[in-house]
């Protein structure tokens, strides 16, 4: 694992906050205690409580909602540099479950050392704030994307978001990303079947607009790519710090 | 306008935080700036920047964004207590439009008041956090609802989220709640039609659960409703303050 100091949520968070060496300093603390998970172990069960948080530092995560019947809802994916459980932490019982997409780095917060920390330093709890309205943001994208968007608009979208997400954390570049995710993820995140996914996949392909093949996401087309998806990445806010 | 210190936003944030007399003091001072906004017009568009968030204190306003094909999709409903444009005010540009179901009347905040009141008593950031995601874990809601639920579990679950949170705030009770909402409300936040939305409607009202008629939901059989939507109020995590 990379020292705190280059920890993929001190990247994030400084495109918000140009951090202290105070605040540096509480969330290298925050980084303390090292995990790993192997993939498709849930790592927090929906409706679990008294549960920790952790943030991610390699690896990627699903986070998802079963229904009775045992039909998925993924709500989205965790990349580095993003809190898993953040929310259920607040809300003392998780909503959803997480389960590692591939095996992952994680560093544990105890509720206490992240209520400690905020009290200690608060524009990292701004910072923090900053971060969830960014989550509660790609939630809303989501949604808009299975209510409104048709399937093609709604992968775009979807890839580009997740490419300007990774960018920000260091990962990826603007010709594309690494992508671990099947295709019953993508199924499970955008409320269509494997098939349709795979047909949209070629379609997406075949017009030289984006490639999704061996655990790889080339963009052939960003321009084209962008105004299928009607992608405005504003909401992911990577204009730089607004708190100097 | 009621004192601040018998705000809805005050009674809810004491659902998570019991708040001292400084971070009451802190709050009665963004309540300072009242605006009443009338019905119909958009209080902050999609796309704007630079705008400032609100605290509700009366009426009922909803969030949406339009697609470019002029689809609406409604991502919430804010009701007394909430923050307008808490999201929109961190990330710098708004990703969707508020326009007031009916008259309100709410509390302008202006950034720097916003970051100075965390700065002053991070517990109160800490508060906010907690109802941010909260708000997260309904947009999540609405999510799984569109994705995987049917229609009229869809609505059950809508309209006890709606009682949960005005019950939160003081208003309504267990047997029902004043809604303010037209069916075509209900048809772009449901991602359902308004023929739709009466047709389901019409059926809870005929099945004995809750019936929905001239600005008033009255709930028959709580019990029979909330297995019909599966409905598990931890997420909105009314159990009492975890913050003493």
């Amino acid at each position: 694992m990379t020292p705190a100091e280059h920890s993929p949520l001190i990247r994030k968070l400084s495109a918000f906050v140009a951090l202290s060496e105070v605040e540096l300093a509480v969330l290298a603390r925050l980084h303390r205690r090292r995990r790993t998970f192997v993939a498709g172990r849930d790592i927090v069960h929906q409706g679990q409580s008294e549960q920790t948080a952790y943030i991610l530092s390699t690896g990627w995560v699903c986070s998802y909602k079963i229904q009775a019947d045992g039909t998925r809802q993924i709500v989205d994916f965790q990349v580095p540099g993003d809190f898993l459980g953040l929310r259920s932490v607040l809300l003392r019982t998780s909503d959803h479950s997480f389960e590692p997409v591939v095996d992952i780095e994680a560093a544990e917060v105890l509720t206490k050392d992240l209520l400690d920390a905020f009290a200690e330093t608060p524009r990292l709890a701004t910072a923090i704030l900053w971060a969830a309205s960014r989550d509660e943001a790609m939630v809303v994208e989501h949604l808009v994307g299975i209510g409104r968007r048709d399937a093609d608009a709604r992968m775009a979208h979807f890839l580009l978001e997740l490419g300007s997400r990774l960018l920000l954390v260091g990962l990826g570049s603007k010709a594309g990303f690494e992508c671990p995710l099947t295709q019953y993820h993508l199924a499970d995140a955008l409320g269509l079947s494997a098939v349709h996914v795979n047909r949209v996949l070629r379609q997406l392909r075949e017009t030289g607009l984006v490639t999704f093949r061996e655990g790889h996401v080339t963009f052939h087309d960003l321009d084209r790519l962008v105004d299928l998806a009607e992608f405005d990445p504003a909401y992911l806010d990577h204009s730089g710090p607004l708190l100097n």
